[in-house]
């Protein structure tokens, strides 16, 4: 390692964790939670890995004793007084921090503060969950394009900023993240958008984590499909030709998180 | 590492290198390609990875004795080859394999051949190029959803795929790769789409390789830019909001690729 590598004094690391297995980390990423002063992260980057931070140094902002978040600003304002002290903290989110992970909200206030950081892209589930699954997000035969869109706002709500007609026009893979809640309503208004209701869908819950889930259906039966399988957040779903590739790749397909321990290390 | 996280003879992993810088690599990629007896790639992981193959078992497929690439129903075969001959196999390929890499029929190809393949996901170019550049390519105040698409094929041509005015009218960022030579057509079929002249627009240039070059503009001036800067493949082009929110954290942002050597090391 050369040696203007090692973090600075007084510099914040917004670093990406990946999408939860250890060895899905950057060698970045680990190098600097070794050498980091202070960690704050939230529950996103799973337990695998929050097992792997030092007690004694971090701080995990994803909940207060109340069971309510530790609200934004709260971050924005801890992140300026550690680098004030002169720590080199890491900020660890789950995934890469530019994708839905207001990692850019809190580059503008560390640059608004005065405060030197560095962002440490990470591999974001948006891809890492389909592609443990078998399913690329794109393909030369179904998709020219993919999106990431979140699943967060309710797509009926005039104040919604999703344009889900947009999306399906696209005619690319759709990525929905933080979507099993409102799943009804985007894949309802995907099909008025013009979707087929037999387009493939597939949800992947905890992927890479210890008892990752997997379940396939269509636009029209996937809400169902929730349901009998018990998908819970955190869990990406995959709209598009793609998803229907997973059923003529899976018997060969080596990747196994369903068993708790796989490919993960602690030391 | 657990016993079973060793590979498996007869067994592909298909990896992905991150965007270029060795320390970007997953940890699982790393011990990969240390631990594979033969390893497939192209140029696209970049000079500073490939420099740390080793020469007596690796294959670049990239290039030819003529120049040409070789095809990829080439590689498909040498894949299954190695395969039965009971190796285990590393395919590497820049960026996350998924993501415009062709990962999807590479492994549709050795299901059908009864070869047992596994997907070792990465971090994409799509996320990290504009991360570096001190890009989120979601963000509370400009977008909802982005959108990856290739920059390849003509949108003069009717036989386009890509549906650039849908992809304007979903709102969210664009991030375009393979689209430095067309991007004149497609900066155009945008603004056509109803998107601002003004809207700004990013290239991000070997990403985290040696050399890295960033050039800002808006979809008006970026064909300018991309001309007076040089900017040359491999880039990302990065469209919307967030591009413009480089400049107000760029004096604090110590992400730094432009001289060789950084955070990259060789032991
Ligand atoms: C606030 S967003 C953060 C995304 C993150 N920055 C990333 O790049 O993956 C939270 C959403 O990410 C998705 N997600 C994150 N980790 C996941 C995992 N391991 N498996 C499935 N979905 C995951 C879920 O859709 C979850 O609701
Ligand atoms: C065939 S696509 C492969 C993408 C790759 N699988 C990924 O996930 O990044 C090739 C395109 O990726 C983009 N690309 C890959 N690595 C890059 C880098 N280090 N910097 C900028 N662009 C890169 C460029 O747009 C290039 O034309």
């Amino acid at each position: 390692m050369s040696e203007d590598a090692t973090p600075e004094p007084g510099t914040v690391y917004l670093v990406g964790s990946g999408p939860g297995d250890p060895e899905l980390l950057t060698l970045k990423a680990k190098r600097l939670l070794e050498e980091a002063d202070f960690v704050l992260h939230d529950k996103l980057p799973g337990p695998k890995i929050i097992e792997l931070l030092p007690d004694d140094r971090r701080q995990d902002v994803g909940k207060r004793a109340h069971g309510n978040r530790t609200p934004q600003w709260e971050i924005n304002e801890r992140l300026v007084e550690l680098s004030r002290e002169g720590k080199r903290v890491v900020r660890l989110k789950g995934g890469d921090s530019f994708v839905f992970g207001r990692g850019g909200e809190e580059a503008a206030y560390l640059a608004e503060h005065g405060v030197p950081f560095e962002v440490v892209p990470a591999v974001t589930s948006a891809v890492a969950a389909p592609g443990v699954a078998g399913i690329p997000v794109t393909h030369r035969d179904h998709a020219s394009s993919v999106s990431f869109v979140t699943g967060h706002e309710d797509p009926t709500k005039p104040e919604s900023t999703v344009n889900w007609e947009a999306l399906a026009e696209t005619g690319g893979t759709i990525v929905v993240l933080m979507g099993v809640t409102r799943l009804p309503q985007y894949a309802q208004a995907l099909i008025d958008g013009g979707l087929s209701p037999e387009t493939p869908v597939a949800l992947v819950e905890r992927a890479t984590w210890p008892g990752q889930q997997i379940a396939t259906g269509t636009l029209e039966t996937i809400v169902d499909v929730r349901d009998e399988v018990g998908i819970e957040p955190p869990a990406i779903t995959v709209i598009g030709g793609v998803a229907g590739t997973r059923e003529s790749v899976v018997d060969f397909l080596r990747n196994d998180y369903s068993q708790s321990g796989e490919g993960v290390s602690n030391d």
